[in-house]
């Protein structure tokens, strides 16, 4: 299957969109991958697979040796767009991580321009970017999520708070802007950096040690489920270990837990999934706390699609290829304005 | 002012928009407007004001006299991408109904090529065009809603209930494949008719008579309200009824309650809005019960924008024109590639 992979684009984690579809064109060996960068001027390059290099970015050589695209009716044309040459592929990869591709744009665009695209959709991207809309979507799932406040940037800060907390921007995808305040002294300078990035913050209470696991997935023509990752403990991610995060492409060890728990970390999984995820390979990291289990974020465009959970992520995209969820087709048949044209005597 | 207005598009609502944008076009006086037709085929038009007539569409005469269009990057062009005429205007303003305007598909276009434009954001969309998250994100305000059940496709009929219900497709802006079902016996139906149009339906407790209010507003520096209209009471509009309710253009008469409800009412909408919707005017719909102020539905685009409600609707189009929120610039410098180049000896 000919698949091109969409990254770059206006977000802090351009880079990382970097890292991980280089990464991916070392995992991806069925397929045949096709790369379109958007550079943070949000033009489209069509770049040969010879120049997938992190330093060919950096350098700025695409602007010299990439080909321009357009975006238009069921693709992308190299050369103008009357009179041009489609890019062609069955299928688009979105693998923009953070703004423009996890907050719905990328996506909205290649639905409005019928392109098919394996990626979450609109509504899915409003949901996960949006970590209050999380929290709420989890909650009404039922689906347990840790308490949480959120400030608006003109709210006062004088709030009640058990310390440690972590603060976070309450729509940015990676840990851009996030902070742990131990104390009440060090709450304003972690609400500044905050607000830098967004008009409101998530602040929820910080869990020492607390535990977690990582499943991902979609839905086909039946669940495919990865494995359970226990990742390596750290305070929490920062942007450099979470950078070099998006590279991995080894198998990783399934977690240490009973069967149980693993059941109730799926359950949770496909009921936040479905349908809301359709077309899309997410995962969801949770927090287990006395053997209950937490949403803690949903990533719908994880680092190189959580490749390394896969048994086999070859065919995963095959399959999620092959049962993308379609629009509905609404015809336009102008029945009321001749209702009223006829009304009017005018028809 | 020169304010080109989007309208059209992939959406049962079509037509409305239509109509919409010809009130509008009677409606605002102080401004230039400009006619951008986007058709059920998703090619944008450049229309002459003088052909805004509905038969100009449903008899298909646009597609000889429009100018085509492609949007790209900063607007609207004629004639092609490379080489070609960009169409004149300070602002846009998204009125397209329904889908393609209030999923948020239209929003992410013109974020995206970086186009100033009047209307609901991607996040204010998908929050507003699906009816679980409305309901949601009101009850995460503390603005209180009517009970509800969501029901997927999927999902077992055999559900408890107390009838009258009404039962409305959980995505869909208009009337469309909505039913009020009187008994146990009619429920089968009016579900198949809601799934038609959408894989997950709400389904609320129906209250005959129940009093309705409606507020529109926007917030630019200060606080722009509408007058509270209580609308002429029917069952439930039905899609006709819907049809030449967008055409409306006269003012109408405030509700006559007294100022502390008027006062909850303005409440709720103002918690609503802000900063979610910023940069729309919206009109939310409002049930009261026992004096109890609830959130019916939120239109994030209104039918010609609710102008009617307006003491001087051509003076908040510049005013909300002239306080849109903007995208925050985000600089890549590539310092983490570099770095790592750097590390590898490669820099």
């Amino acid at each position: 299957m000919d698949i091109a992979i969409i990254f770059g684009a206006s977000s802090y984690e351009h880079e990382i969109s970097i890292v991980s579809a280089i990464t991916l064109k070392s995992v991806v060996k069925s397929h045949n991958l096709k790369f379109i960068f958007i550079d943070s001027n949000r033009e489209f390059y069509l770049i040969d697979n010879s120049d997938m290099k992190s330093k060919f970015f950096s350098s700025k050589e695409y602007l010299k040796k990439g080909k321009k695209l357009k975006i238009d009716k069921e693709g992308f044309y190299i050369g103008g767009l009357f009179g041009s040459k489609k890019v062609d592929f069955d299928v688009a990869l979105n693998l923009i991580h953070g703004r423009d591709g996890e907050d719905g744009k990328v996506a909205s665009m290649l639905e409005f321009f019928n392109i098919k695209y394996i990626g979450p959709r609109v509504e899915a991207s409003a949901i996960s970017y949006n970590k209050l809309y999380t929290k709420l979507f989890a909650e009404s799932l039922g689906v347990k999520v840790i308490d949480y406040k959120v400030l608006n940037s003109s709210d006062s800060r004088d709030v009640e708070l058990t310390y440690p907390v972590i603060i976070k921007p309450l729509r940015l995808g990676s840990s851009i802007g996030v902070s742990i305040v131990k104390s009440k002294e060090d709450l304003d300078y972690a609400l500044d950096v905050a607000f830098e990035f967004d008009n409101q913050v998530l602040i929820e209470p910080f869990i020492e040690g607390i535990k977690e696991y990582n499943l991902a997935g979609s839905l086909t023509k039946d669940w495919q489920l990865s494995i359970i990752e226990e990742p390596a403990k750290e305070e929490f991610l920062d942007f450099d270990k979470k950078y070099l995060d998006f590279a991995r492409d080894e198998r990783v060890q399934e977690a240490n837990i009973d069967e149980a728990l693993k059941n109730k970390i799926r359950e949770s999984f496909k009921s936040i999934y479905n349908p809301v995820f359709n077309g899309a390979i997410i995962r969801c990291d949770f927090f287990v706390i006395d053997d209950e289990v937490y949403l803690n974020e949903i990533n719908p465009i994880p680092g190189s699609m959580a490749n390394y959970l896969f048994e086999d992520f070859n065919n995963l995209l095959s399959l999620v290829a092959t049962n993308l969820p379609t629009e509905k087709n609404i015809k336009i048949e102008y029945m009321y304005i001749n209702n009223i044209q006829k009304a009017k005597g005018k028809a």
